[in-house]
């Protein structure tokens, strides 16, 4: 992302003011993101105070929960509701230090600016990426390297790598810059140039260390492409035109950012840091004729993204995508139709750039209704004399997505949103892997470890894991929460009081602390559920919600290893903590060469008391990856999910008694050309 | 389904003579299921035959494997195909023995007709169960009981349940007649009459025992009708009209039984006790030009549901439902626009009754595409000059379905195909839950233990478990196979050697005999691949397609209680065996109170070489169900998958150069009402 852009992107917005969707300079919730007004006002403040300063991370301050409650519930009685003072927090680097600025945004005022003391560095931003990544153009010996390989320099394209932490007592704002070729290819990640790296200091913007370590032969990049257009020849699969037609329109209505549909209501905010942030999630409940609280706030905490290569150039690429690159900076604006269906509407979210500027990405969310043939419910009954019973419900579910493309990764992320309670949340994985250059051309010639499968000849697709960490505050009908654990448990039959020998039971059990809350699941055995203990339906169940999980994965490094350290939030498939508003970010606030001292897992260690209380429950997906060539040299979709589900939530199935959808047949249409 | 419908449904088919789609009477392929005038010449043969038969299981009797492929050979070749003889196995019963009779259709011919003297009893008919579940009306006692409980006998509905095997040494072919009041709901499963169990004996068709143990309260089942037509006030989601629409139509072709759509070719049949059968599926190859073979066979062999409670009428309820009940038999006719979308085609369905009749399931299975707005594969490029470059693929598939209605369960089942090489199979439940009548109105009057949860006032849901054990009978490539695992292993650094301490790597494993395949999946560190060992990669790795499992559950029960060594084929996820015409059902043949002497679990125990030879491999999805509120009164779809997924099959990402799905814009469209 050049700067040239963003300048561009920032003029257009000034003269649209703002987008189709969503009025964004106009603040109609507290939860709102920061709009370009905001971000500028922040600009001018930051910039007033300080002179060299570049920006890591501009986002809202999240206001005080007791606060937005109360403004919620004055809303939902149409009280005139106080107003939340709007505040910006900012992380900026500033002669070579972090300062962590608060900002009064109602008053324009800084209201603290602090000198980051700690550990570890902030996020990077794209410029200081893109300048790092250009350097060794201008870097003699690199010049030379790239001669002696017999390259056009003006076909090689550099990327900044982040190092992590391997025990370094001191350390610097450095990253590895590595590069491929791009020699006439849009996809210069399948021909790295390996055994050249630069380490750039990102705050003197110079290259700081240089090595040219050996020479290994550039994948000739044969089939590669994946641009349609420089496909030679198309495959047909002869499918015919086929599309979600919602002729009325959309089912759901925009407030802003406050999205209602069916029997949700939910704000979404943009966060350059983490991408989507879903609020105050409730759900309508028929029969008590009220939206009761479900997820007070949701969103991708971190990304670990260990690689599983020691090589000289690999073994440091244990990636933490949120807290290094910006899962909201990655964001990209989503294609209609193409990456989302037809009947989508479009969000448009902002990020500021190194010098402060406000950055527009376009579409960044979409919001679709999804039917796909599924059934919510059903039944035939043909047991009773007289005509068959049938009766079938259709499955409607309402989609928010974002795709974050951290370089050559596609995350796709999805929340959705269904009519029964549930909220399934899937990230799938597309784009480009991680291939390192290699001097194997088969399989037959390979003789030692290549931490990875051959995918192509000079082509090895590196092992490696993706784990996310999800924090989901829950407010279950109400913020004072408990976990249970409900453990299905083998027990033996006493002889001879019944023919069987054996059942099983489901045993109920409070965590009572952090460190009970920690939890792998593997077997099935366990079923976790946050629960309201002040709460309980008309049979008496605590009002509850299931945290379901998809398949897992578990960490595969030692503990005591330093990247899993730095990834120690993804030891377990859950863990719970009070609520606190200075815990967002499981791997830690500064995650750069942190030496995960401030992660999920530090915080635990304190075994805080967590029945009845505020607490929030953070969930891992992980995903192990062991490429093969399919992957090459675009990945085919790979999917992860979990689900929260409503448990003893409703008396009865919330959608009983819902109206089936509408069966419309539409006829007579005629085809519109793209 | 009572023995009317089968007369009506059979005169009506003798006049149609075929469906829609599918030449039901003409035999295009050696796989065809048997069509009516088939099945109609078993009835006939077997009736000459013997007198008092009763039909308990009649389908195609699997045509010998290399005559059947020797055959597709030919028709890919555009060569003559030599005929292969049509043949019908039949399950019957005739004078209390259980005959296995094998007939070749073409010459009008009983092969063979053998006694079966081992253990266990055949399927039960539709018919038998009926008639059973009539009997206890006119049973004094029974009339006595129901009057007792002031209870209208009009009212009363029963069902015969399978009783399972517990160590007897000698059995009678009998069921447990429970009953249930109706007194106006279609869903009288929610009004269970405890404490009455009556024992039928379905050769005799007679009443050999009878209980009435205890009088619990029947629930008054307020609030559980699920049928639209009955509810008071609808719950309006505001959902607006949506539909798929392909106006041009599918992109699926049909040649009889056979399907062709995208790069996919598979065979549909159908059979009484497993209901989809998938067969020869194979995908094409753009870059070879030719269809590569996947999956010789596909279909649920087994199913265990082992409900988890004690007493004295529940303990047995552990069933096999295809080899008691008959998944196929179960299936129902699939409701256009509510159990498939609109753009579905669907096909019939035929079984024998207990006369050997055939009767036909219409629209017993449907088939569509599938766009659910998921993306198949996609990247955006930022990092070079000029334009951004996106590329993303929206993802179609292609889904066929059946549902089967288990009583009071339902279960829909979906093999989906796609583009990318998948087979993805989801077993989705509802329906209606097996509760148990009950004192109890709250959770505080409980003291202990119900086996279950309190859904409703008297109504308590018992906790169970539903295992489906998968056939697959993969051909990667040909039929000679062998199954790998691979292992992620940690990996302790040596000290020194790199500033990490560990790193995970790939061990690969050929599993050598049966014993080896059986395995587990837990916590994701395994990857189950079925290779041939004979045909590589162009980078030289054996073509394989792996089995990715979804979420999954491992049994509870003691591995030396009755239920699980009947149940055993659930006691591990995998399993693989060399390919055997007999091996078709899981649970053995004759599953009706067998003692688990001839399951999956018991050949394994031979423990044969499998290495690189024609392999089935049998795969377990299992649910644990501990039901909440939300289940009451009809469950919301709760679903499990797995998929079968290419691996280095080949040689890169088969979507790379397949032509977008057009994008079509169909306008002016008017609604026609339904």
């Amino acid at each position: 992302m050049g700067t040239t852009n963003v300048a561009i992107a920032f003029i257009f917005l000034a003269i649209l003011s703002f987008t189709p969707n969503v009025e964004s300079q106009v603040v109609h919730h507290p939860l709102d993101s920061l709009t370009p007004l905001e971000l500028k006002q922040v600009q001018t403040l930051v910039k007033t105070s300080h002179q060299n300063v570049t920006f890591q991370y501009v986002g809202l301050d999240e206001p005080y929960k007791p606060k937005v409650l109360s403004w919620l519930l004055s809303k939902k009685q149409n009280k005139k509701s106080s107003i939340i003072p709007r505040r910006a927090f900012i992380v900026a680097r500033v002669n070579f230090e972090s300062h962590e600025i608060l900002i009064d945004l109602s008053n324009k005022l800084i209201l603290s600016d602090k000198i980051y003391r700690g550990t570890g560095y902030p996020m990077l931003n794209a410029e200081e990426q893109a300048l790092a990544s250009e350097l060794p153009h201008k870097y003699p010996p690199f010049v030379e390297s790239i001669a002696k390989r017999k390259l056009k320099l003006s076909e090689v394209l550099c990327e900044a790598f982040t190092i992590g932490w391997y025990g370094e007592k001191k350390t610097k704002r450095v990253v590895q810059v590595m590069c491929y070729y791009v020699d006439g290819t849009i996809n210069f990640y399948m021909k790295p140039i390996e055994g050249i790296m630069a380490t750039v200091d990102l705050d003197l913007m110079k290259i700081v260390g240089y090595h040219d370590r050996q020479m290994i032969p550039v994948a000739k990049g044969d089939g590669v492409e994946y641009v349609e257009s420089k496909q030679g020849h198309l495959h047909d699969n002869h499918l015919k035109g086929m599309t979600i037609l919602q002729q009325d329109g959309p089912s759901f209505t925009l407030d802003g950012n406050n999205v209602r549909w069916a029997n949700w209501d939910f704000h979404l905010g943009f966060d350059m840091r983490v991408g989507p942030v879903i609020s105050l999630a409730s759900i309508f409940d028929h029969d008590k004729n009220k939206y009761r609280s479900v997820l007070y706030k949701g969103y991708v905490s971190e990304l670990f993204v260990p690689y599983q290569d020691l090589s000289e150039e690999w073994w440091f690429r244990t990636f933490l995508d949120a807290g290094e690159f910006g899962f909201g900076i990655c964001a990209v604006p989503l294609q209609p139709s193409r990456d989302c269906p037809k009947n989508a509407k479009y969000f448009d979210g902002y990020y500021t750039s190194r010098e402060g500027t406000p950055v527009k990405i376009s579409n960044v969310f979409c919001v679709f209704e999804r039917y796909s043939g599924d059934v919510m419910w059903r039944h035939t009954e043909a047991a009773l004399p007289g005509d068959d019973i049938v009766e079938a419900r259709p499955d409607v579910t309402l989609v928010v997505r974002m795709v974050s493309t951290v370089a050559n990764y596609d995350y796709i992320i999805d929340w959705e949103f269904k009519q029964n309670g549930g909220i399934k949340v899937t990230v799938s994985l597309s784009g480009i892997l991680a291939v390192k250059g290699s001097k194997y051309t088969h399989q037959d010639q390979i003789k030692e470890e290549i931490y990875g499968t051959l995918v192509a000849e000079n082509t090895i697709a590196v092992r490696h894991n993706h784990f996310l960490t999800f924090h989901l505050d829950l407010d279950i009908d109400g913020s004072a929460n408990s976990l249970t654990k409900t453990h299905l448990k083998t027990v033996r039959v006493a002889n001879g009081t019944c023919p069987r020998r054996s059942y099983w039971t489901a045993v109920h059990e409070t965590a009572k602390t952090e460190s009970d809350a920690k939890m792998t699941f593997n077997s099935g055995d366990i079923e976790v559920i946050v629960v309201n203990p002040n709460k309980r339906t008309n049979m008496g169940h605590h009002v509850g919600y299931r945290l379901v999980p998809g398949p897992v994965a578990a960490p595969l490094l030692l503990g005591d290893d330093y990247e899993q350290i730095r990834g120690a939030f993804s030891n377990y498939h859950v863990w719970a903590t009070p609520y606190n508003r200075s815990e967002k970010w499981a791997g830690g606030d500064f995650v750069d060469q942190a030496p995960g001292d401030n992660t999920l897992a530090a915080w635990t260690m304190r075994n805080l008391d967590i029945v009845n209380k505020d607490i929030v429950v953070w969930h891992t997906l992980g995903v192990h990856h062991v490429p093969v060539q399919e992957d090459y040299p675009i990945m085919p979709t790979l999917s992860g999910s979990f689900e929260l589900k409503p448990s003893n939530f409703f008396d009865y199935n919330p959608v009983l008694k819902v109206k089936p959808l509408k069966s419309v047949d539409w006829v007579n249409c005629s085809a519109k050309s793209p």
